[in-house]
């Protein structure tokens, strides 16, 4: 079994202290772990470490190695942040070339995932589906209409002991009625972007949904182990169009998509806020949730991050998120946090490289 | 005419800004002035800078001379805070020794004055009407039922050209109800804690009124000049206790005390939040104050003061402060900028003196 563990985003809802240079994916913003770490031991007992790819920006190189020092697993740069069809294809380039043919799992390596046994056994039982050239998706049972995640629509059952359906529809974040809707009606689940396939059907799904990226990835695999790989590779990925694996991909393909129910709890950790919710049964009794130096005095649901060392003095606030770093703070209605992505955006309008 | 400008404050609503080591009459709040020096500017067309005396606490005593290098004004120094009674009476020993009798002005130095002209004509007036004994205190015509300051009750007008009133009686901090009362009945004034009187007047006053500190100023000026007189003031300030000449002298004084009406724009700035109202020409058209390196998204009526030079970002927030010093940050619902001094109380408590 191999393993694709895609660790190239860049985190920006979790500003000021998800930083270009150490991203999301690398900070332990839920547990003692960066998250990309515990995206790695979830799935270790699984897997030969030296089958686990972790594929990360050319930037992040060095800091991925310091975390996973310890271990055999690779760490494969991309030069250019592309979306996740090309990181993909990258990630196959290497396992096709070192282990021909093979079944794949892909996880994003900045999720949450509650319960590790579960997801162990829903990756094993999908592991064991898709031996015959299908894809697998494991989506989540919503509960709650969430409006910041993608939804897969299922339909009718496989046969066979595994609970499975085919996909209907892959369907974008939708509007809070929708979400309610999608809710009630049962056969939708949160798409969790981890998806379970053979290398060797997702390279033909490739080739014929995306001729143009699969490309790429032959001339890639003509250089394999060559002292120019390094150099086709910012090549090729200069050329392709970014492009994610849902639309480039899972919409198109011709193969059979199914998804799994996960029956675990699980989030994309997606804001500010999604931690604030995760972290529940540490608020104390006025709902307020104090990581550091901080003096609380008549506040309701704050959540303070003081990782700069200073002390925060809270005054008479509620709902209000403030994450002081050392360079930067963040005060920030709960409520709008999926905003600081916007804030990034204005900062880096500005100009202000050293800020982001 | 001499002036005691009273600087000996711990300012500690200011807080973080206002520091033990830095309290609030030497910042800028309002303005391009450390408040103590707006104090001095004000009146220093009616007074010779030499008999113009700021008494301060002597940790202060080189910021002071700082800010006053180019004057002549005397800068005394006291070795504890005792409240505004011992304080008036260390000036008045000053005053007697080099210059015998006179009339003299009390003037808080953390105030805010927004007509000085007027200002100036209300002394000038003051100081006519005191000469021959009396006791006069400046009070301003209440604009909204304030429940931050003292009031002055005032009684019978006194007769003469000059618009004064007996006073009735010295008021503590009024409940809303009772504001809305004092602001409709026209008789009560905003205290300033100014007031004028000939400097041998208020000796008999607190000889009278305040034997122990009376006792205490006798024995200093017995060595007024001489090398004990900072053993000696030390040795009285250790003994004596706390008390304002509100309560000390004015409640309980056998001498006129009259209340002559301000018509100048006036405000203790006693907290963020009437800073934030003194400064409202100077909100955006959301009704945000901004000072310094702030990125401000969906907010209104928010007040920023980023004093550290780092950015703060600031999203979906409404009746929000942020003060943003080097060391320490103040995030507090404007509404609640009173509490900034429990907040401090709270510190001092935990025994984190870097930061008080």
């Amino acid at each position: 079994m191999n393993v694709i563990i895609m660790a190239g985003g860049a985190g920006t809802r979790f500003w000021p202290v998800s930083r270009s240079y150490y991203p999301k994916q690398f900070l332990k913003i839920i547990g003692s772990h960066p998250l990309v770490e515990d995206a790695f031991l979830r799935i270790a007992p699984l897997a030969e470490a030296r089958k686990v790819y972790i594929i990360v920006h050319e930037a992040h190189r060095e800091l991925t190695k310091e975390i996973f020092k310890k271990g055999e697993v690779r760490v494969i740069t991309e030069p250019l942040g592309r979306n996740t069809a090309p990181c993909i294809g990258l990630g196959l380039v290497h396992i096709m070339e070192e282990y021909g043919d093979g079944p794949v799992v892909v996880l994003p390596a900045d999720h949450y995932i509650g319960d590790v046994e579960t997801f162990q056994e829903t990756i094993r039982r999908a592991v064991a589906l898709v031996e015959k050239g299908d894809i697998a998706t494991i989506g989540i049972v919503p509960t709650r209409p969430e409006t910041g995640y993608g939804y897969i629509k299922g339909g009718q059952p496989l046969p066979g002991e595994v609970e499975a359906f085919q996909v209907e529809a892959f369907v974008e974040k939708p509007s809070l009625d929708v979400a309610r809707q999608f809710l009630s009606g049962g056969k939708y689940y949160w798409n969790t972007g981890i998806f379970v396939f053979r290398a060797q059907t997702m390279m033909e799904e490739m080739k014929r949904c995306l001729p143009e990226i699969h490309e790429g990835l032959k001339y890639l695999r003509d250089s394999f182990g060559k002292d120019d790989f390094e150099e086709r590779l910012r090549e090729v990925y200069q050329k392709i169009t970014p492009i994610s694996i849902d639309y480039g991909v899972m919409e198109r393909t011709t193969a059979n998509v199914f998804v799994i129910p996960g029956q675990f709890p699980w989030s994309d950790v997606g804001s500010w806020q999604s931690v604030f919710e995760m972290r529940s049964r540490e608020q104390d009794k006025e709902g307020n949730l104090i990581d550091g130096h901080a003096l609380v005095l008549d506040c309701k649901k704050t959540f303070v991050q003081s990782l700069s060392g200073r002390l925060v003095g809270c005054i008479g606030l509620e709902d209000i998120l403030i994450v002081d770093a050392p360079d930067a703070l963040l005060v920030c209605h709960r409520c709008s946090s999926q905003d600081v992505r916007r804030c990034v955006d204005i900062i880096k309008e500005k100009g202000l490289e050293d800020l982001i």
